[in-house]
């Protein structure tokens, strides 16, 4: 029976690639999705891959990861430091939960260091860039089993 | 030619696998060691792999890195959360730094909670128990290409 | 003339039920509705009772209600601890607000003990269960007459 | 069998009605135990009612609350903030206890802001007036069933 | 060629003249808006005047403005003190950005004093009254020079 | 009647124009006086503009300004963290006061964050460099009608 | 028609004069009731004087203050630093509150150095010694006419 | 010449060994006075061994050690945290105290974790249970020596 | 011989009885000045009183009073609560020092609420409007013989 | 059966009795460790005492104790206050764990007041001089009875 | 070319050797001053030597230096803890900038423990009693080589 | 006779000259000797100059300086911020401590910036580069006569 994997994103992350590319290179969220669907289905996972700017349909995925996820993986983004629905929503799930940052938000400012998303994640992976999401999908293979 | 990539760690982990097995699984640093070599030689990397519970071994570990690391992962256990001396010596390096922990440590008590090193971290992965290792290494020869 | 009395809920109060029911119970929103209507409608409260998960949603309920209720129930649930949005549009109301938590929110953890809601409530009621609707709607009651 | 119910009130609250009754209204803490007994007594509790201004006397009663209470009401006035004597006798209860308070502590000053008790009480209500009263006795039963 | 210049409004300021006018004075967005739109007008920027009480909505508008705005004039209203998705999504700004409060908020209660959209504003205005839309016009025009 | 405007300047801001040009501009104290002066006649007031070193001097000017003001600006420089004596002296004023920072000052280190001014101000303009002067000057005409 | 004046004193303050005579001299409190009484009579007051260790008989004088008091001077001693409910009851009070402390509490340790009472009292009055209860007296009678 | 050692008890002391026996022993403070008293003889003091819920009464207890006592042992519970009148009270002594807690304060919840009492004490023992009683009277015995 | 008082005045005082008269009454600096010599005159005090706005002037005269001061009342006004060289200046003093406040500072806001002069003064008077200089000078005598 | 009982001694211990013998006294850690080995043959224990100034020995003789101690006494001396590799060490131990400070370190500068060791201590034992050695023995082996 | 070295002193360094000889010795500025000129001399300094009590006239020698200074020495005195008009002056310094304090403030109480000025200092030099001038004077030549 | 001076270097220190030589200089902690021994010697010292990463061999270099050295020079480096056993080593010492560190760490990071050791030493020396060692000594010097 295939496991189902969430993959969400959080807001802004719509303009990645389109932003100073010359800075954070031009890598968008659809060669992310391309990249994190070949490792996904090599693991077995239907992969539901999707990013929102809205707090309220964040929310509504993670009902449906409720229901029927064998792991999600967050890239919570500006949702990580202070929305209170989303963490509620996290904390309903009893599945692995992987939380990941494309930068290392533990070495930026007081607004961005402490994400209240981790202390209801499994595990936390942040700096690696846009490689972070390969690491995740194999975190979340490997916390599932 | 060969790459270099340490593996350090830090204090009480070489009790990992003796201590409360029932809870915290068989697994000792001896068995991580051996899939660790594994993976850093698929990666073209020759390895150093070492644990200590001295501060001062800690850092003259790291300052051969400095010399002639190409990355570094460390788990630097409880020198994470208020060894200067350990976090001067990290700052130093010019190469990928990965930041592994076993546990979630953003989920723990205020003691164990923020790790002084990952603001000189590059990447930080936490609370994927000892696959963490594996992920450690992927991110490590990912971010030194 | 009838009174309008508001009950409004914040978001992911859809899940009341399904999630955990051996821990939750299995009383669901719907049944909370039917029986605050019972009581509402003793009162002599025209009741309008709706629940969201997106705060701009909540907000404009409050602007409705500004313009015609006689008081207003509210479960912020997570827009109780940082929507300051839902604050200010609360801070509005000129009629008895009555704040309410299922659970007794002041014996949580740090993230959910202190809500903003409070300081602008009339009442606050906590910790009673789903029996507490029962009370925030006696006490919207008794505060407008 | 009958259960016996505690509604213990502490100190400066045998002023009631007495201050500034154009402010606080002519309601004394004689009314109030009036019409606690009526509800107590249809929902077939056994009533113990009093007001103390001293801590040891609070401390006192609720030892004997410990051995035959089926539910306790407290309004613990000024013990509320700093009195950790009654908070220890209050922490030994093992049934339902409902904290109340007249007015909304929450949007208070800082010195009444923050209840010790509620981190032990099952349920808090605030700022309903007297009205909280009748509010209590229904928790208390909907509690203990 | 013309320079487009966004005036963001969010939460509540849709009740602006509805509410309590005989303290807050009759004056609507809609008139604001029209006053801004003679000002914009005559310094030849093209106008987009909006509002919303949706986190996601601002944050779209800003995306817009990321692309072709030649400044940038935001009144965050409630969204200042805790959204960072609108503060994440400010700061991909790279044209001035002027922050807009009607009241002064530094002499305000301590939740609605500090502004996060400050640390990433270009100017900041408060305490002007409606006035100060006309000054935040000048402010952007001039900085956009 | 001529109403009486003072433009009031603290510690340091002597020094505008001859301290870095290259980096502040070779805009001066005089030069800006000088358009100061412009618009304060445009709209009718008779101007006080003054620059001093010295606290006492500025707490001096500012009883002055309590007699015979009709509207006052003030760009308080370093006065505006810690001097409670200038502090004091703006409260006792009784018409629109104006405060003024060159730089953003929300956006800049600890020390120079937090105005002390801006609880007593009517309204607060920051960042727009030597143009706030004409931004000040209109908000003290509008504020003042 | 007399007025009478209360001088109540709190814990501990039943030692004076015993304890350590060769440091805080000889002074018992009765030789401080003589003097008061001296001082009061001249003024015209009725005197009520009295010590308790007992935080419930310090509130029951101060409900009878409530009653007849013409002016308060209270040596709180140790209840000025935590005792809410003398607060409270000192909050009562309509007639002049005069707090008293015998040595300079603003000079103490942290726990002995901000005193609760104060937000409540009229005047305060410290670090005079035994002498501050005759500029208690004195201020009492100045405030109260 | 017999030396006299006293050993008072806080509030709450009075119900060891009847609150959940299965939990806390069934130890009582009269089996703990029993053993007490044989050791206390052994030292050869006379002892006075007292309990009591009241500040007032502690207080005056501890007048009467200051008059008479060679070495002072308190369990002060619930008075630890906040009673600055028995601190008070404890400071004048001259001779030996020994703190005693038979839990361990230090590993206990915010409230409970900072004795105010240590401060003043000569020694402080915590969590060795009942048997605390035992090493508190040898710590009085060898320090008054 | 006689002895030397000096009365020094801090930033503002000058104001006294100019500003809302209808409010803080119409007592200037000069009538207390007359009421402060009559009272010093009587206790043999040479009397030197003074005002001034400017820090360095405050501690010039405080130099003075280290020379041959016999006691030395201040109402430090602004300087209270910053002002670290008016501070030094006061800590060098050998003779009694009275801090002197009009209002109940402990009673204000977060800014005028902990005098750093208190520290260091023998005795601190606050709350008793002008006539607290009677009772400052009354302390002066009493704490200098 | 033998049980082994080790006590373990911190950094600069070794220099008891050498530092200051006008105020230590001249008891020396050799006069200590025999009292100890008295004490502890006199309850059937198995002594191992040590000293050491290095962290990494610490830790390793905890590591000893975790595989064969029937109880511990440690005195961590300055790894007390912040050394999280010798915390975690201890937090492995699953027999009696006794903290023992020569000193009464609740008393001391904020740096020495508060030991992260107590957290995981089954008992702590402060102020008692070299006497606490056998308090603390005495503890070690009712604990592990 | 000479090159111009400025030593300023702030408030209250007149005084010294006037002040308690017997602790502070009766080296005085003059004396200071006369040591400085040698070593000043010998390194090729023109000096500016100075003291004032008065802020401004600090400010302004400030913006002396900037004009003409190869290297300044403060002994900052009562404005390094709180004036921020110097510390903006201090801060537009372009050469070697010496802070000199007589004591380790380091070691003070907490209003003198951290020095705003340091954060824009080259070095700073605490303790070394007068000695420290000798110090600062080296420091500025070799810094400013 | 001579006097011994013990010039003491922290972790890290062995890399000074090796690690950036763009940046930090080519000044090796050989070269910093040579020169020290040379000052030392002119002032008739018996040098003691050496380096290490290890704590616990810190500490014994200072057990000796307790019983020999007539100063101590420490470069405490990363010691400096959070090592208790030091700082215990050091306040032992009875001769003047000079503290010393190359960079100005008042003006570093929060971790870097208040050293413990600081509140222990005679005098502190910070951001004058190598050459703080000719300072340091020469203090020492001055101190030690």
């Amino acid at each position: 029976m295939t496991r189902k994997l969430y993959v969400l994103n959080g807001p802004n992350l719509d303009m990645l690639g389109q932003r100073e590319p010359e800075i954070y290179g031009t890598t968008t969220l659809a060669d992310i999705q391309a990249s994190v669907e070949r490792l996904a289905s090599e693991f077995g996972f239907e992969l539901f891959f999707a990013q929102t700017n809205a707090e309220h349909q964040m929310i509504e995925w993670l009902h449906d990861a409720f229901r029927d996820a064998a792991a999600v993986v967050i890239n919570p983004a500006g949702f990580s430091f202070q929305s209170v629905p989303v963490l509620d929503a996290l904390r309903m799930l009893r599945v692995p939960l992987v939380e990941l940052h494309i930068s290392n938000i533990h070495a930026r400012d007081i607004v961005h260091r402490h994400s209240l998303v981790s202390a209801v994640a499994t595990a936390v992976i942040a700096g690696a860039g846009s490689f972070g999401y390969d690491l995740a999908v194999r975190a979340a293979h490997a916390l599932s089993r």
